[in-house]
């Protein structure tokens, strides 16, 4: 129970700083922000020894726990690691600052001017897994883009991220900004996550990014808005209208160019009259890079080896060297395909009928939808956004891709020469 | 408790029914959605007669059950409120279509370019009180922005509502639309609105329109992302560099064109340089007016007749002839005011400086900031939005006043050549 009340008041506490700071941060000019980002990157260069003896140590006690191989993986930093995460902070140094932009201006009858400014959220919470490099590139994401955060790593990095903490506030510093800006949460107690996610009056909005199970508690459990990214069922439709090479080339691209990531493809649907062109060249690519398929009759009727898919397969993101396979009759059934079976991530059409193109990017409601593209390029630096935050699954707000723009907000602005209201 | 479940079962029919539309809806082209909607405004001048009929039957129930006059105004339709919510109806169908409106197409260097799409939100559910207009209104902006609603309006409402909701579903009909995309709450029980602020799976968004306590439970209670507007504590800070007689004007009109709104001054900040030439002629106003004053001592010594204000009364939203008023050092003390006792809503600088303009409206973290105009003026209407759903106190997706464009959200759409990602 005291703990608990402490992992409370501790939570409260770096909530009251981030907010007190975060009207500092959102009114300082792009000039002191990129110096600020500039200083983290030299700070996190000049202290890589200690980076490393930190990781060093929660390593250690990661093994000791008997964390799995993968797991370890993620939490290892090197010198290349610390490297990189320098040179992230650099590339988001050098992005267009999205804050103070004004649009949309428009003068209306009464003689005001009305516009659009866009402006930072407030307090930014993220919370993420093991990787510690988030530590740094999600802290840039949020100086750059006016606002304070709350950063709460996993539990097993805690020393390594309190090391790179240092240095992001370290660079805050230097550029006389207030290093109150970042807080980090001190505790592994996982209490400290419902805390973060309970308590509006210090939050703005929360970020969460880790496995499944996590992101379905938080959105269950939070009282504060949340741009979180859920499953990545993604699909690839090839039309009948389709160019065969181009759609085989897009098909194994968005399949096995890397299979752990939520943009790669996890069904792909075949108009009936190209299957017989398309599918046994694919299965053969397939089959060579030890994809395994998993059809319905009538592309078993095509691929002998595959397997047969059930109906829970086709609700599966593999982020596997597996793929679900379905034969369509047309455009119709591939657009209700997806409906039902989708995660509303990234979908693409491969088709040569324009008129069919534009049917399927305008009626399959996902964050990202595609014409004659691999699915893989559903991602921050392909997009042009620079660095991203995550990729959105939500509806409001922001949903694909989320950069600098999406952790800002637009207020209005009205520029009068004295109009009072009739 | 059968009468519990049997709520929640209507619930979640009326839930199921609009997300089986909502796709229909969305896809649905800019003429057929406003053919409903003249169809619409057909159908209610019609059905005047019946819809009178209900709403004298709801109103002899209120009195019955002693509701207050206020109350009762409210509820009550004439042949003129009539006529005026069939030509609400006419005017959304003329508002420009936000969906399928594509903006930001970039090329980006792998060869594919890059665009977003404006899209319908999915279902979105609005609950009002008392004023049955709102059902007509809320239906009309909701089909032209592509979304299926479910509408809950207050339980002394619902046999006006039932009527005016009927004229809508002929008018979807009319059209070839699907009746099922404008759902009401058939009940009058209160836990239908508990249902409907956590059924995630079947409504995307809920606008709620109504009292603060109201707003405030929803709040703390819904699972679902909230449009929802909170308090309107709205100011007006007249700057050392002011026109005097812009400065008394802007004042006038913003705490007294009309009382009872959200978006009317309930304090006014005075620049101590200019406070003598300003607000002895502000007072004389406000006295002619019956405007209550309650003041600092500073101000007191300029109005003699000024109230002492308490802490509290500048939190406090009148919403009646009252004005707290202070005397401020400078800008500064001007924008920390704000920020302290502030609601994020409307406020407005009355300046000469264009500097001191810039830093109030860059500062202040408001949903609409103004200079050189009536509060007053925030407004749908106004901004040139057409009709609106309501004014956003919250800080994602949309601030300020929402129209058609808030009623909508982006997606990402890819156009490529084949692109594949390396």
């Amino acid at each position: 129970m005291d703990q608990k009340l402490d992992v409370k008041g501790h939570l409260r506490e770096l909530g009251a700083l981030a907010r007190a700071a975060a009207p500092l941060l959102a009114r300082a000019g792009t000039a002191a922000k990129n110096r600020a980002l500039a200083a983290m990157a030299r700070e996190i260069r000049a202290r890589a020894a200690q980076v490393l003896q930190a990781n060093a140590a929660d390593l250690a006690q990661a093994r000791k726990e008997g964390c799995d191989a993968a797991f370890v993986d993620r939490l290892t930093l090197t010198p290349e690691a610390i490297e990189q995460m320098a040179a992230g902070v650099e590339q988001v140094a050098a992005l267009e600052d999205p804050v103070g932009r004004i649009s949309e201006r428009v003068k209306r009858p009464s003689g005001i001017e009305v516009a659009k400014m866009r402006v930072p959220i407030g307090v930014i919470a993220i919370i993420y897994e093991s990787r510690p490099n988030v530590t740094a590139d999600a802290a840039a994401l949020c100086v750059k883009s006016g606002n304070a955060c709350i950063l709460r790593g996993g539990s097993e990095a805690l020393g390594s991220n309190r090391a790179i903490a240092a240095c992001v506030r370290a660079g805050l510093a230097a550029a006389g900004l207030p290093e109150a800006a970042v807080q980090m949460v001190e505790t592994a107690d996982r209490a400290a996550v419902g805390e973060l996610i309970t308590m509006p009056e210090f939050v703005d909005l929360v970020v969460p990014r880790g496995g499944k199970e996590l992101i379905a508690r938080l959105s269950r459990e939070s009282r504060i808005p949340m741009l979180k990214h859920l499953d990545g069922v993604c699909h690839v439709y090839v039309d009948d209208s389709a160019d065969a090479g181009m759609a085989v080339r897009i098909a194994d691209n968005a399949k096995t160019q890397r299979f752990g990531v939520c943009n790669a493809m996890e069904t792909l649907l075949v108009g009936q009259e190209i299957a017989p062109r398309v599918l046994p060249e694919i299965a053969g690519i397939f089959r060579a890079k030890k994809v395994e398929m998993r059809g319905d009759e009538a592309t078993r009727k095509l691929v002998a080896d595959a397997k047969s898919a059930t109906e829970k397969d086709y609700y599966t993101e593999w982020l596997a060297p597996v793929v679900s396979v379905r034969v369509v009759k047309d455009l119709d059934e591939a657009i209700a395909h997806i409906a039902k079976y989708g995660s509303q991530h990234t979908d693409a059409i491969v088709a040569g009928d324009r008129a069919r193109a534009e049917r399927f990017l305008r009626e399959v409601d996902s964050s990202s939808v595609m014409w004659n593209a691999s699915t893989r390029f559903a991602d921050g630096y392909e997009y042009g956004l620079g660095a991203e935050v995550g990729i959105s699954t939500d509806r409001l707000h922001a949903r694909g891709p989320v950069g600098l723009e999406g952790l800002t907000t637009q207020k209005y602005i009205v520029l009068g020469h004295g109009e009072i209201r009739q």
